[in-house]
This record gives C-alpha cells, sequence and structure tokens, in this order.
C-alpha cells in the first residue's frame, strides 16, 4: 500500500498546501541553522566563507526525516540529530560554525516562525482574492433583495449584497490582523542554553541582529524562549482568519439548503458535490470543508494559549506541545482560506429565488415598515395596534398583510379615514422601501475594502 | 530530501506506533468493506463467494493514498474513489457488493471503531505495563519517607509508596474505563443514505448484526451518524488516560528538579536525556514527552464534544471535523502511555535524599505532630501554643524543632514539668511517626489493583 | 439597582435551577463538615454528641458568603473563614469536632461532588422526561414521511419517528452514563494535610469509611487530592448530556426555519418566542437556549481535563481552576436539560408540510429506489443509466421524475417495453416505499428506552 | 444564609472587581439605551429633552435585575424586559426614544464593549503596575546571578534579573495588544432588526456615528451582528495578558519550591499564605491565584473563537452562548492581573540562596565556558574532551569541577602545560564570566518598557 502520511486527507485539510509538514519542518530548521552560519561569520565568529557552505550544505538536501525523527526520541526533539546530519555535510572548515551558540529551541522556534510566514503569505493571498470575489458579489448584488433571518426565522428584508459585505468586512479585519501580526511578531528566536547568549560574549545582540537580517525576521527585545506572547498572537491572527472562513460557509450551506435555495456552489467548484445517484443534490462541499476546517481552530489555538504556561529558561512539555498544533493551525487555516477562494468566485446566487422566498412570508416583514408609514397619518400607537393586528390576521389566513388591511373592514376603514389607499399601503410595504441604510453600508464596505 | 508526513515528530508523539495515519486509515476503510461484502453475502444480498472476493481485493493492497486523498476533494472525503479502487480489483460477480448499500460515512464511522479499538487495546497493554510497575514502587517505597507537598511547599511527612500508590490507582482507573468503553461502545456504523438502511428493505437491521459479528464490533440499537456520544465517550476515556499519565509525568519532572533530585529517569531510558556539553544534567525526556503527548488530550476532546451539534441526517462540517482530532487523540494517547510505560520501570529513586530533603524543613513538618503528643499531657490548647510558639522560633533560627523546645527554658520547663523528655519529644518528631494511613492506603491500592 | 449576581441570566443559563451558586456551595461544605464531625463522633475521635451539635450549628444558617468570600483571600479559599465561622457557632465541648483532621481541599472537593450529585439528579430527570417525550414523538410519527437531510440537503426520505427515535437513543445514552457516574465515581474526598489522614493514625480509613457513609458518598480507595479522574468522567457525562440536547435543539432550529416549517415550538411555551412587532416571527427560543448552554460545555470539560495535572499532594493553581468550571458545567446541564424537557413534549409537527417539503425535490430522492425497482426488469446498469439520465432531466425541468419518465420516449418506450407502467413507477416512487427499516428502527429504539 | 452568588470566590477569582457582574451588565445596557437615545434626539429623531429624559432613567437606579432576568426567558435575552423597565419611567414624551431602532443584540452588544472597555482599563493599570515591579526588579537584580534551569534542570547561570526582564517584556507586550484592540476595535453595534438600519432611513449611518460619539467607542463600517472578530480579538488580547501573569506565577511557585527558596511572596502580602499549624509553609497565595485565574483563559477564548460560527442575521445560540464566557474572560483576567500587581512589588528575592543553589552544582554549569575558555590554549576538540571527562568525573563524585581538573593528574598535567593555572581556571568557573549577554538584555528590557 503506497502511503505518505497526511496524504488522505490533505486535499480537504490542506487545501492550500500550507507547507506545514515533514518536508517544510525539516527545510525550516536547515535553513535557521544556515541563517545563523552566514550571521556568525558576519559577526566575526565562524571562518569566511562558512556561512555559504554551512548554507549550501543545508539547501542540498538529503536528509532523511524518518532518520532523524527516530533519533529524536534521545532527547526530546529533532534538532540535536539534524545538526549532527548536518555538521557531517559540511566541510572541516566550516563546522564550527553550525548550531555555534544556538541551544535546540533556537531553531525549533526560528523554523517555527519561518513556517508561519509562509503560511501567512498563503492564506493573506486566499483571502484577498476571497474578499475581492466577494467585493464583486456584494457590487452586484447591492439591490437584490432577499429575507434577512435572525434565529433562522425570516425577519426584515435585507440585501444580498449587504451579506456579501458583511464577509467582506470580516475578510477584510482577518486579513489586517494577519499582516499586522504577520511584520511585527514574526521574530528569530536565539538565546543559547538559557536564554544569555553566553557563548557569543558581548557580541550576542549582534548575532541575533545579523540572524534576523539573515532571515527577514523581526529581532526581538530579548529571547523569547518562555514568553510565548508571539505565538498567542499569531495564533490568534489565523483563528481569527478561520472564523471569517466559518462565518461564509456557514451562511453558504443554509442559503444552499435544499428550501431555500437561494446560492450553490457553482460552476468554478463544477466537479464537486454531485451525485450520479442523486442529482438533485449539490452538496456544498467547498462550504462543508471550510466548516471542517475552521471548526478545529479555536481549540488548536486553546492548545497553544494553554502552552504559554512555561516554566523558567525551557518548558518541560509545555513547549513540545506546541510544534503539531502549530502545524495544524496553519494547515487548516490555509485549507479554510484556500476553500473559500475558490467558493465565493464560482457562488451562484438566485435573485428570483431570494425575492420569492421573502413573499411566502406575506408581507409580514415590512410590517414594522408598515406602522411607520401609517403613524405618520395615524399616530405612533394606533398604526402599531392596527398593524399588529392585522399581523395576526395574515399569519394566521396565510393571506398577505396588504390585501388584509385593504379586505377587512375594521382596518380599512380608518386606513380611508386617514386618506391611505392601496398604492400607498403596497409601496409601505415594498420590501425596497425598507431597506434602511443597505446600499451606504454596502458602499461604505467597499470603500473600505479598496481602501485597504 | 527524503521525508514521511509526521515521522520527523513520530517517535515523540506517536510513540506508541499507534497506527493512526494514512496506511491505518486505508487499512480499515477497506476492513470495514470487506465486512460488509461479508455480511451481505451471509444475508444473501450478495453472490455466493462475494465477500471472500472483496475481503481478498482489500487485503491485497496497491492502494494510493495520495491518488485517492487527491481525489477525494470532490466529495469530500475519501470513500468515495477508495470503493472505485476497490471496485476495479474484485471480480465482476462481487462488484456489485463492494459499498452496497452503504454511505461514505458509514465506512469512515466504522473505520474510525476500528483505529479506536487498536489504539484501546495499545493504550491498555500501556498503562497495565505502567501500573504493575507503579505497584512494584508503592510495594519497594512503602516505609520511604518523603514530604508531602502543597502548593509546592513542604508539608507533613508522607511516603513514595504513597505516592505511587497514587500513580497506581489513577492508572487502574483509566484502565478500568477505557476498557468498559472499549467494550460497550465500540460499534459499527450502517445507515445507508440516510440512516434508514433503505437499500436493504427489511433486511437491514440484519445486515447490521452480520456487519458488527463480522467486525467484532458492536451493532447499535440505531445508526449514530448524527449522534456523537460514542465518540465523545471514546475520546473521554483516552483523555483520562492522558491525564493520568501526565500527573505522573508532572511528579517525575518536579521530583527530579536538580535541587529536589529525589528521583530521575533511570537506567531504563540510559541512552536519553544525557548531554555531553553538560554532563550534570539528566533531562527527564520521557516525562517531557508524556507531558508534551497528554497536554493536548483536553482541547482533542473538546474539539470531538463540540463537534457533536450535527445537523439532521449528516453534518456539513462537524462531521468532517472530527477526523483529525480523533487520530490525534488516539496517537498522543498511545504516545502518552508508551513513554508512561517506560518511564516507571526505570525510574530511580533516592531514598536518601528524600529523607535529607525532609530534614531540611528542621521538623517543622511534624509540627502538627509533636503537638498532638504534647496535647495528651499539657491539655489541647496548651500543647498547640507552646508547639506554635516554638515552631515560629525553629524557623527563624534554622534550628531543629525539638532542639529549640529543650534548649528555651520557657519552652523545656512546663515539658519538664509534664515529665517529657528528649526522647519523647524525639519519637514524637519522628517522620516515621506522622504517616498515618500511608501504609494502609498503599496496601489497599494494591489489593484493589491486583483485583482488577 | 437590587442586583443579585448571576440573576440577570439566570433564567436563561441556569433555567435548571441547578443549585451551583453560592448559597449551594456554602451548604454543601457545611454539609461536609457535618458528616465529618458525625463520622468522627461514631469512631470515637469526638465527644459524644459533638456530630449533632456541628451539624445543627452547620444548618442553622446565618453564614455570610460575601464575608468569608473576602477573608478567601488571605488563603486562597473560603473552607477556613468558614471553618472559624463554624467552630465560633458550636458548643465549646463540640468545637474540637470541626474540621478534625481535614484539610481544606477535603472540603472543597467533597461539596463538589455533593453539588455534583444534587445537579446530576436534576439532569437525569430532565433527560429522562425529555427521552419520554422523545418516544412519544417517535411513537406518533413512526410513519410521518420526511426528507432525510444530509450535509442540509434532501436526500432520500425518512420519517420523523426516526429522527425523534435518534434524539431518543441520544438521551438514553446520556442518561446511562450520568447514572453510571453518579452511582460509581461520586466519592468523599478526605485525606488530611497531605494524603495520609495523619491526624487520625490508624484510624484514618474507617474515619473515610464513616464519613462516606454519612454523605451517601462512595469511600474511594485513595484519598484523590490530586486524582482528578473523578471529575473527568463526571464533566464528561454532563458534556454528553449537553450533547445529545444540542443535537436535538440543532435539528428543531433548522426544522423550524420560516422555508421549513415543518416543526415549532408549540403550545406548552406559548409565552415565548412572540414579537409583537413581528407577529410572523415564532422564534425557537427554548431550543435557541439549549445551544446557547451546550456550546460552552466542550471548552468547561476541556478547562476541567486540563486541570487535571496537579503538582504533587496540592496543586498550585489547576486545583482552584476547576471550581467555577465545574460549577459552571452543573449550571448549563442542568439549563440545557430543563429547556429540552420544555421544548419536547410541546414540540409542534407539522406533517403535511414534511411530505409537502419533500415534495418540492420532484421525487428525486426517490431515484435511487426506483432504479432499484427497475433493476429487476432491466438489469442493474441499464436501470441505473435510465434513471440517472431522467433525473438530470427533472431536475432541470422541474418536472416529476416519474412524469419525465412517463412522457419522455427514450425513457418511456423501454419501460413500456419492460411492462413497467405508470401504476408500478409511481408505486416507486412513492416515498413510504423508501424507508427501509425505518420503522423496525423506531421499534427498537422504544424498546430499548422502555428496557431502560 | 446571607448569599450574593459569585461572592464566596469573588475575592479570588475576581480580584480585580472587574465588574463584570449584574450590576455592571445592567448599567451598561442602560448607559447603551441611553447613549441611544442622546444620539436619536442629536440626528432629529426624538422630541429635544428625550435624550436627557432616557439617561436620567437610565442613571437613577432601581431596576431590579431578579426581576428583568425572569422575563428574559421569554424572548432569550434581558433586553426586551429591562427596555420596558426604561420606558416606564421615562417621561411620555420621550417614550418613543427607548430602543428606537434598535434590537436586543444592538444593546446586548454595546454593553459587552462598554464591560470589555472597563475591564481592559483595570488590567491595563494592573498590568502597567506589574511592569514597573517588573522593571525594578530588573534593575535591582541585574547582576545577581543563579542558575539557569531548563526542563527544571540546572544548565547554565542567568541573571534573575534577566528573568525579570523576561517577565517585563511580556508584560509589555501584553499591554500594546490589549491598547491596540481597546482603542481600534471597541465599537458600538447597532443595526435594528437585520442590520439595515432600517428604521432609520438614510440616517442609519448618522445614527450610527452620533451613538458611538456618545459611548466613545468606535463607529464600525458596518454592523458586526454576525461578525464576531471583535471578540475574538479582544478575547485574545486578554487571554495574552492571562499568559502573561501566569508565565511570572509559573516562575515565583517554583522559585519559591522549599528546596529552591529563591523567592517568597513578601511582606507586602503579609496576611497570605501563613498556617498557625504549619508556621514553615508559606505559601505563594498569589501566585497560585494567578494560575488559578490564567488556567482558565485558553478554554474561555476558545469558547468565543467557537461561537463565532454565527448564523445569517443573528445566530440561534453562538451568540448568547458568548455573554457568560466573555463577562467571565474578562473577570478573570482583571483578577489575574491585580494578583500579579499584588505579587511583584512584594516579592522577596534571596540572592544568596540562588548563588548557593548554582554552587551545588559543583560547577557544572560552567562546564561550557571552561571548555571554550581552554580550547583558546588547547584546540577545541581536546579542550572539550578534557572537560567532558573532568564534568563526569565531578558528577560521580560530587567535587566541584575546577577541583578535580587540578588534583587529578590526567587532568592536571596538559593543563599545567598549556600553562593554566589555578586562578585561570577558577576564573573561567565564576558564573559570572558566563552571562553572555544578560546584561545588555536587561538594559534593552528596560529601555523597551520605558520608551512604551
Amino acid at each position: 500500500m503506497k502511503t505518505t502520511d497526511r496524504a488522505l486527507f490533505g486535499a480537504l485539510f490542506d487545501h492550500g498546501e500550507s507547507g506545514a509538514g515533514d518536508a517544510a519542518w525539516l527545510s525550516a530548521m536547515l535553513e535557521a541553522e544556515a541563517g545563523l552560519a552566514r550571521a556568525l561569520e558576519r559577526a566575526g565568529l565562524a571562518a569566511a566563507g562558512a556561512g555559504a557552505a554551512v548554507t549550501s550544505a543545508a539547501r542540498a538536501g538529503g536528509f532523511d526525516a524518518a532518520e532523524i525523527g527516530t533519533q529524536a526520541a534521545a532527547t526530546g526533539n529533532p534538532v540535536p540529530p539534524l545538526v549532527r546530519a548536518l555538521a557531517s555535510r559540511v566541510p572541516a572548515f566550516a563546522a564550527d560554525a553550525v548550531h555555534h551558540g544556538a541551544t535546540s529551541q533556537d531553531i525549533m522556534d526560528t523554523a517555527a516562525m519561518l513556517l508561519a510566514r509562509h503560511a501567512a503569505d498563503l492564506v493573506h493571498a486566499s483571502l484577498t482574492a476571497s474578499a475581492d470575489a466577494a467585493a464583486a458579489l456584494a457590487t452586484e448584488h447591492v439591490r437584490t433583495v432577499m429575507a434577512g433571518r435572525t434565529l433562522l426565522q425570516q425577519a426584515v428584508p435585507v440585501t444580498f449584497g449587504l451579506v456579501a459585505a458583511g464577509w467582506l468586512t470580516a475578510l477584510d479585519e482577518a486579513c489586517r490582523q494577519l499582516a499586522r501580526v504577520r511584520s511585527e511578531r514574526l521574530a528569530v528566536q536565539l538565546g543559547g542554553a538559557a536564554g544569555t547568549l553566553s557563548v557569543f560574549g558581548q557580541s550576542g545582540p549582534e548575532v541575533v541582529r545579523l540572524f534576523a537580517e539573515e532571515l527577514g525576521l523581526a529581532a526581538p527585545v530579548l529571547p523569547w524562549h518562555t514568553n510565548r506572547l508571539r505565538v498567542i498572537e499569531l495564533a490568534s491572527a489565523f483563528a481569527a482568519c478561520c472564523a471569517a472562513c466559518g462565518k461564509i460557509a456557514r451562511d453558504v450551506t443554509l442559503l444552499a439548503q435544499s428550501e431555500v435555495a437561494e446560492v450553490r456552489e457553482g460552476s468554478e467548484s463544477g466537479a464537486r458535490g454531485g451525485s450520479s445517484a442523486m442529482p438533485h443534490k449539490n452538496n456544498p462541499v467547498a462550504s462543508v470543508l471550510v466548516l471542517g476546517c475552521a471548526k478545529r481552530a479555536p481549540m488548536l489555538l486553546a492548545s497553544l494559549v494553554t502552552a504559554a504556561e512555561q516554566e523558567l529558561q525551557r518548558a518541560a512539555g509545555a513547549w513540545h506541545a506546541e510544534w503539531e498544533p502549530l502545524a495544524d493551525m496553519l494547515r487548516i487555516s490555509a485549507s479554510a482560506a484556500a476553500w473559500t477562494a475558490e467558493l465565493l468566485p464560482g457562488l451562484d446566487v438566485d435573485a428570483d429565488r431570494m425575492r420569492a422566498n421573502l413573499a411566502t412570508a406575506h408581507e409580514l416583514p415590512m410590517a414594522e415598515q408598515l406602522s411607520a408609514a401609517l403613524s405618520r397619518r395615524l399616530g405612533r400607537l394606533a398604526a402599531m395596534d392596527l398593524v399588529t393586528d392585522a399581523s395576526r390576521e395574515a399569519a394566521a389566513s396565510g393571506r398577505d398583510l396588504t390585501e388584509v388591511l385593504l379586505s377587512t373592514p375594521r382596518f380599512a376603514q380608518p386606513l380611508a379615514a386617514a386618506g391611505l389607499g392601496a398604492a400607498e399601503l403596497r409601496a409601505a410595504a415594498d420590501p425596497e422601501s425598507a431597506l434602511g441604510a443597505a446600499q451606504q453600508l454596502v458602499a461604505a464596505a467597499l470603500f473600505a475594502h479598496q481602501a485597504g
């Protein structure tokens, strides 16, 4: 049986190809070691050419994750066997530059930041594409009336443009938070055995600065080996990205229900969701998988926040408990984002069905609006009483509210007396007259999106 | 670069070789399909020989997880491509028996139960071995006095036997819960498209019964596709196993601290924890990795419990969100249990250091005991006042409590008057006289362990 | 402003009146102290009458939670000030019996078990009532056909009886687990300062036995001060109860949607969910609040499982981190159960709407069934091809599947040739013919419910 | 029994007096209603004076949380009964201004932001005070040498100043994140029934702007009723504050252990932690309670992130599931911060004990340093071999490393040959020579703290 672990579910939960698996970890750890060697050389702490030699060996490949993994049990992390493997591949003159002054955690933590940067870029790109698609939907459907639903009950009219604008705003917010964390909080970790940079004497901070420069990460004020706030902020930002995607997917699955049928996952995702046995089914596969990813984010985040209670100069377990949850967070975030970026551009929107669904409520969602219209002539309380009474009648009889108002003497009489005729009532019962600021809000969301 | 995903951390977090990766999932899904075909044949719903034919094809190997995984994106789960691959490998006469009457969830859920059974057996074996080792420690150290520590402060004496008995009792409890869930709650899932077993007509329940028989799992009262209480109970039992291991590991890391040094991870784990550069270090690697695994269990459990809010006849995302967390729960539970089973038999216990550490508290942990002894002659209140006063003196001066009592006139006088001499005081200040029921409790724990 | 904390949301999230607030904690701690005094007297370790005297003082009331709470900051828990308050209220001869040989944790943990027992009884009663109501729905609607929905898409027919039977089975399972934990795992905690029962000499185990007897709890093999598996099992059982309720509430909110309208929260809950401004709304308030409670259970469970990593003889923080989450777990579980017990008996089920919704799918959910019927005459592959083709046509044109089959020459011809007429097709397309074992399954669930 | 709920544990888990209980919720909801009325008046949508009239009634008190809470069950939230109570207290001319155009969620969400702002201010103040105290410790102990401990084993020397600087940096980071979220992400929520601001016609955005101005919160681009990213960011920031405090408390409990005794909770917290029966105990009560609070934060955060999957225009349960966890997050964050602010200024640091503990390791933590010193004369490999060999000898014999080197011929000879004498060796084995950049790092952390 040909099996590569995590391939079986990879197209579902690593749809964004996050690069948070073994190969990526290995590469990132090697990149960290190489960056350190180059920094050491620049700081005058390693032989000329050592940086390039280590970098070349690190990038040449041939490292065996399984072998290194097996040896990791002896010390509790894979860095020592990796260092041995790397050292054995560099020329003698450069051997002293390998891992010089570093501790395993320096390499693991720095590698984690490199993985996070890569995933953040993927997620940012997917969310940006998703936001653009949401903006297009908001623009196109700025006047598409549909039922607003609260507690899953039809309430008052909204527009699909406003729904899409809501998605857009959340995506934009998630992007912004992620971009900020990416630019401000991704930093190298370098502290040596207990965070004093002891091996480097007075040159420690300079080595850190050069190390950061080599890797394109920030240099932290202090080594952060047991200050895990960076990890928390990072994970929080990814969790927020998942939440933005999850909300969209939740809405799509609800609007795509057989009985609602206002949207469906569309042509772009044509190969998906069908069923030869059940051709009437159009399973919202992308949305389902967004949810399948996003639902896990809160608990991965909790794992990482819990792990922040780290003892003294290196945690006995809490640090180790971070590695897989962090990688999983990157993986499912990139996947949720990638699925969302496939979902939104191809979303089929059925504006007729939206209007038809709203119409099944017999104008009751416009009761508030009608009441407001009548109050100008009848006074607020009288208008409210009348409309409430008529609404009950409409709900009970299954007739439209305006029809009840016009055809029931106890309603029709006062309305006629106040000079309110059918045309006026029907205008007030038109959902489009009840949309409040929906259009302005869509415009504001689009403006904010374009303004970045 | 040779990489197989999850190998890099496998020796750490899959130390128990749980078999919860791609290969195991594939095997279990194929086993479920094979069991179904055999059940169908026995129920007269498939051709004679079809069961064996499908079983043979399912076990022959050659399925490509990566290929199946890629195709899984079309439907949101890997069963349809697996079924296609399997069907293409069986002789024509048996093709109709493949997946007949089943839906993807039937196969995924049943496979998950098979994986869980395998992991439960591994964990049970590791915990049983661990419990035996804890029992041996409890027996050997039934009289080994040490400081009891509350809020990490020395309080009153306990024995290391009692500490080990506490570990033992928790391991026994975790085993018992796991065994119960394994025997009562692992069941096949078979319901067809929406849980009615529609394709089988009236034979549905019989097919379920035979399917269960073929796989050695229970037949449930109802298909449980959206009743996830089994998954919750299962995950809770594994989480309890992790908690039992985590408590032990927490204690070991604390007792192994350089300044405490009462235990160390021992000869069995000789290759671990050393450091050529720092030969004084004896890192408690096994304990650290137990903690690195066990700390993740609560959040994996929460993921699975959260996922139980499943919609109608098949959940849109919550079901999908179970697969990886469940597999991870099996993986880290088996790993925590395996590390514990390595840790306990080789634990080095330093009884002298235990007694020495206790002695640094200048007999103050025996103040309660002394007070009780004196109260027989002096009355309770007078005894308490006298001992409290002397204790403050001892704490301030760094002298032993009995020495303070005997050498300070304001304490010595009333004691002498009451006929309490040095021998009597020293006897009362002997930690061994302050152990209460420790020995009985150890015996009770050992008895309960042997009684199973 | 008159405010009693947690009253504002109490009718929502403490609907079951769990008694897990301050008053209940105080009572339970006092009950534990009283039980200990009676046990001490019976064991000959306290004066005759001391047990009754302490019990009388403990039950007389007059303890000030706010005052005790304020003093709790000095030691980190409220037991010391409570003990002082209690001791000051008992006659001198009994004062020595108060808290004798106990540590604060003994009282807190035992009190927590008493609270848990009370809440377990409440939850069990609510779930039993809910299960009875679900059984009644399953019985009444054993033939009520409705659309089965997978991934929120109509799939094949089911019955509402089967849906209710699914709820029933989960409620029964949750009840069973809760009853088991209640009877097997609720135990007193008594260990003294560090778990050796040191003050009682050899009588410790006997005092524990009597203490347990007095309180009607189990006597544990060992003091469990830092073995928290009981807490985990207890919390897991409550979480499972919440999950069973949450699944029901999720289904009800979905089936009650304006566009589905197959159920609504009914007459029993008449005062709820209405809106004078929006008379068409019938908010499923009970279901929403079940979800509002149940969604929190997984994280409360995770908090309690995380807290099980407790240091040595008393945890520095992890124990303290249990108190409020445990009380909250009891509170929201009792609330979710109480809301479910209100929801189910009054649920209005609209069987006509169920059938009508199913009919909107133009018989496509019966395609599988039709295919099976035709295959007897046409052969399996030919039947499947024909039905699939016709299904696409039906889906595209919005006509019923049998109509398409009968009126489209390329389908009608082979059917006629095979002697398959309109009557036969319509019979095969009748949802009632596609219900498989639904009725048997309902019967099995009812039987299991009655058998307990 | 006099009981006010949550008073019993209030001094422990609401030590910061966060104001997140019933009274605070009521006040905040009333403040939101009052702000809305003032905004409506300013927008010309309410009578002149209505804003002041509603504000006056809202602030007059007399609202009964228990009564309002009881009525909340009818609609699932306490706003409708509160609005009725408020409306009944305002003069007739202003009654129309009460809650005009708002929905319950608008008030709840806006009130939650007001509570969060208050708690953020409390937490920020406590953390700032804590950071100042940490800065003072870092300054005072910049040269206080102690053992660095990794995996709870002595590793190489650090300074207590650097440890305190690590706490400081985390506190500063947590403050910064909290301040950012407070200033950027706290916004009013106002959308009306389904987020269109329908009742206000074209004036909606202006009303929102004025509402925000009245309450001193931001005006959001869109109503955020089902976009919960603000809640996530807020909760993440509080969780990070808890993590920063929890790390400190973890370190203090470890350093305060009887066998380590390098710090103790000090004079400021004099009344705490003592035990008349056990005068040798000095329980680190403040640290324990920081941990008792901080350990809950990750799961409260997960609850809130999970709740972000909200349906369409108002969530059926997920929104309701936010209220208590959010309030609890504010409560325990303020409590953890307040305990930390008490803990740090009074921390007693025993520099002598720190040096003495380090000395127990027989200079082995300086092996790396010695090796580096010798390598200048002996070459790197020879130096390393020699020191490693001698270290093993020292560890086995319990003698100091320099003594072993000087008194063992096979080590002494090559050293003498290389001209390395006792003075040189002792200098190299001086912990102060092995502190690397510790001092520079402390300076950098202090500088960053002062720079804000």
